[in-house]
């Protein structure tokens, strides 16, 4: 099975480029890097040494990528200071940087399927409710949809 | 809003590494290459010259992350020959690969979202009832989630 493609899509000779919503995404955070500081963010890590720590990127990575990421408006630059220091930045998720939870959530998802451990990590719940969360594909008139379902319109 | 952490992941002190379901599938797919070339996959394409023209990477490129690909078991490499020609492959998407098809929506739900164009590329339609299609979080009782009602427990 394979998607069923329509239109300009379907009669397409070479690359699209950035007629693909998928590569414009990637464009931007398309590495490792980039998402692992994201899922980071999204933990609620704010300070440039904590996000170093917790990914175990070089200091000149980390920077790098949180500099892009802050060019791009996932992420916004606010300084602060504690007392006897000098000014210092931490980065905070913007709802931008937000909408991005269901690609990690997709992504954790293959992981703990198709590469499992037994130590396999987190598992999304649902407050209250308790519930694994999984993400799903589902129409706006509110029916689940399967691959063999889709349409490519272009 | 950040998400509400519980147990060992509250309580990291360094990166946690292959604990992280989300790394363990960026480490086989964390590239822009890869997931272009399981978006052209998923659209149907299978023989090498197609992907490399379809993609716009480099032979080099391709071939190296569909080996990739193929030796994690996201595509299955097989034989076909055309009459008077050598015996050449073609890539077919597996299972595995196919259960990336969300990941995939959800990194063009947010480019098309947060990165749009005019020619904004092609729109997900359910086959039929031709409204959109977008990935959502929910839960295993059927309720739908906001990120503010996840928590990730380990």
């Amino acid at each position: 099975m394979v998607l069923r493609l329509t239109g300009r899509l379907a009669r397409r000779r070479g690359p699209v480029g950035d007629r693909c919503p998928i590569d414009r995404t990637l464009q931007i955070v398309g590495s490792r890097s980039a998402f692992l500081l994201l899922r980071e963010a999204l933990y609620g890590t704010t300070r440039f040494d904590d996000l170093v720590r917790l990914t175990g990127f070089t200091e000149a990575v980390a920077a790098k990528r949180l500099k892009e990421l802050v060019d791009h408006g996932l992420l916004e630059r606010r300084p602060y200071q504690e007392p006897g220091q000098r000014t210092r930045h931490e980065y905070v998720l913007t709802d931008r940087g937000h909408d991005l939870m269901p690609a990690l959530l997709a992504l954790a998802q293959w992981g703990r399927t198709h590469s499992p451990r037994k130590d396999g990590g987190p598992t999304p719940l649902h407050d209250g409710c308790e519930a694994e969360v999984r993400v799903v594909m589902q129409c706006a008139a509110g029916h689940p949809v399967v691959e063999d379902e889709l349409v490519l319109t272009s």
